[in-house]
């Protein structure tokens, strides 16, 4: 995607900048703050994704003659706000948590310091790509916890909307998938693609026999033939006998999956196909995914649920003015006190506190300063941004080592798929 | 958005091709049809939506240069897939429900005929862009039933994807919400945009009272405050004190909002403000809405539950190869038979039997050719693209027009928010 992301912004954002322009406030220099309030009902822990793209946007977030002609045509600011708007680059500093990186209740992913004007107008994007990627991050994890070895392959493009898609395959792969569907995520962010045929690809042949024949002269035999268009055995028989024992897999997208793949293995293993894989598809989720353990199965198709964040569409994160400096330059911590969603105010600084083997304890939320560490504690938050300068540039891979590593360290109640608490508390650290 | 959609597209699509175009079938002359097996749970009726962004993304569907060498460098097709590619311009015709209307389950919302090479390679992006928004469109048409003639403000980009929030609010206007917080879906698709402050700028200020009296000083007393920060009855009093009895509107963002509602309406009239309104904004959704009925409510503004669907992130829907022509040039009838998932053969039109006063009875789905219409019936398909030509260029107003008329045929049920079946039946005609 090309072009400026400086629209892919409400509305508000800008009448702030234009009110706080004409106080005077609009400079006074602040500190916001993206954190979730709670995990989604029964999480045990959420994952940060979408740093890399938010600091791809961020780079891209000008307004040009085009943006700010539609802004004065739409009377949307006055002009000395579309002057300023004009001008605008980012000139402060980001820190949060490197993306991968698993998240608690409280955590502050992303911490924006800049003036009022220059922080508060990346609300929305920020919001919209970290709320977007790290639920599908975290629903991904849950899926590919739950698989174990066994390859996850993203393939729901088609049950979001077109350019969500490729952001979730990125996501996906974060959180330990292996290869996507989607060829715009290949082409941009290097995530692995694959896929073979559909249903249609054997009704448009005269016959399934026809299909696997074509398909197997054009992909080769390590191709994988999808045998439930009409009879799985009967499909099972063509494939061997289209593609012999060679044939790379089959896919299964239909029924009762734990009989079929029970079937359909024995019936391969009949043939002499013993390496032939069995890759199975049909709105898989975390819970299926489980229940197909003890099933001969090799791979897991998933879309739907991958996509629509398994029944958690958005993260819950907020982005919220935590401090500003008051007419001493000193910043002072601000919070609102609205029922229900009262937050802390100040500066935040976070820490995973970990026991001498390894394993995370609690997530450490200090007030103002660093929270002590003794030793065995993982500090958790890197520079994104120095003085408007990108300096955080981890690749797709080092972002999908990290998050498998932080997931291992979680007690082993983080896998558990039942409904629960945070698997680990978060704790408050208040210096003031 | 500019540049080509051509790669947000599953990787088997292409592999089919390949295959296909091996084999021969590539140019069987082939008709492939978009519908919903079912609604989702409990719903009474779908709204299709994303049409017009579907025909905008076929007109910049080519693979170009970066595309075919991003395609090659991966492996993905063989270099006569590649030359195929490079040449690819839609050719053949689609017919469809135009943009806005009501569609059950079985409703072939959109009807492709093409060689099968060119029809099926639009499977993945056809169906990302149709099930999010139908998604978006149906959810938002519960919400303005719900709201009847209080208007609803679309405001939750920050709980989606950057670009998907840009076509959620196109969608939610089509489905009636009036405004919408997102300004790149007004630079975009003319959707009128609205916003006016949040709870950080009421935050940056030393003090509420400060915060109002320089928003009103920029925005006019017309604005809306935002009266939760800290205590709801001094928000109301500090709002009528810097924007006088003529204010604009108040927002309240938290507690319980019918409560709220009668205690502001009340601390508003008391202060002389009558004609100030009441913006309610916190989590709403359409069943939230209709429990604010009662309240003295003027408008809602609505987020999450808006841009995840409410509970239905993406409306189910396939693309399915339904007839292809034979060794004779004459077109058969394709369906798979998989378990629970098998397909109605046949080419379909669909038509909307109505009562002699109006009142829609069923959707009438006919095999192979039209259904009967005794005189009240509704043709529901239109030509959307013709020999390659597109000739749908409906705009949004008329989309929403056709919703709204669409939406007020149904059966008074439609409009329940209880769970239930489809307010009407889909009955097939099978004329062969």
């Amino acid at each position: 995607m090309t072009g400026s992301t400086a629209l892919l912004t409400d509305h508000y954002e800008l009448t702030m900048v234009q009110a706080a322009l004409a106080s005077g406030a609009a400079h006074r220099r602040s500190v916001f703050e993206v954190f979730a309030r709670r995990l989604p009902d029964g999480r045990r822990y959420g994952v940060v994704a979408g740093t890399g793209r938010l600091l791809d946007a961020l780079a891209d977030f000008r307004f040009g003659e085009e943006q700010i002609e539609s802004l004065r045509e739409r009377r949307v600011v006055d002009e000395p706000t579309l002057d300023w708007l004009a001008g605008y680059r980012f000139s402060g500093t980001i820190t949060g948590y490197a993306e991968g990186e698993i998240q608690f209740p409280g955590s502050p992913v992303l911490v924006v310091e800049a003036s009022f004007a220059e922080g508060v107008i990346l609300e929305t994007i920020a919001l919209s790509i970290l709320n977007h990627d790290s639920a599908i991050a975290a629903a991904a994890s849950r899926m590919t916890g739950a698989a174990g070895e066994r390859p996850c392959i993203e393939m729901g493009s088609r049950r979001t909307h077109e350019e969500a898609a490729v952001a979730a395959a990125r996501a996906a792969y974060i959180a330990g998938f292996s290869t996507t569907s989607n060829l715009a995520a290949g082409q941009r962010y290097g995530v692995p693609t694959a896929g073979t045929a559909a249903h249609a690809f054997t009704l448009l042949h005269d016959t399934e026999r026809a299909a696997f024949d074509a398909q197997v002269a054009s992909l080769g035999s390590d191709t994988t033939l999808l045998v439930d268009t009409y009879d799985i055995p009967e499909g099972v028989r063509n494939a061997v006998a289209a593609a012999g024992t060679g044939l790379g897999a089959v896919r299964i997208d239909s029924g009762d999956l734990v009989v079929g793949a029970h079937a359909v293995r024995e019936q391969l293993d009949a043939l002499g196909a013993r390496d032939t894989r069995i890759v199975v598809t049909s709105d898989l989720d975390e819970f299926a995914i489980a229940t197909l353990r003890a099933a001969p199965v090799d791979m897991y198709g998933v879309g739907t649920s991958l996509v629509t964040g398994s029944g958690a569409p958005t993260a819950g994160m907020v982005y919220k003015l935590v401090a500003h400096e008051d007419e001493h330059g000193e910043l002072i911590g601000v919070a609102k006190k609205s029922k229900d969603k009262a937050s802390v105010a100040g500066r935040k600084y976070a820490m995973r506190r970990m026991s001498p083997d390894g394993v995370a304890q609690a997530e450490v939320i200090g007030l103002g300063e660093r929270p002590s560490n003794d030793g065995d504690d993982r500090p958790l938050m890197v520079d994104l941004v120095v003085d408007g300068e990108r300096v955080y540039k981890d690749d797709l891979d080092t972002a999908r080592d990290r998050h498998a590593a932080s997931r291992a360290q979680l007690p082993p109640a983080a896998t558990q798929l039942s409904r629960g608490e945070p698997v680990i508390p978060t704790i408050y650290e208040d210096h003031a």
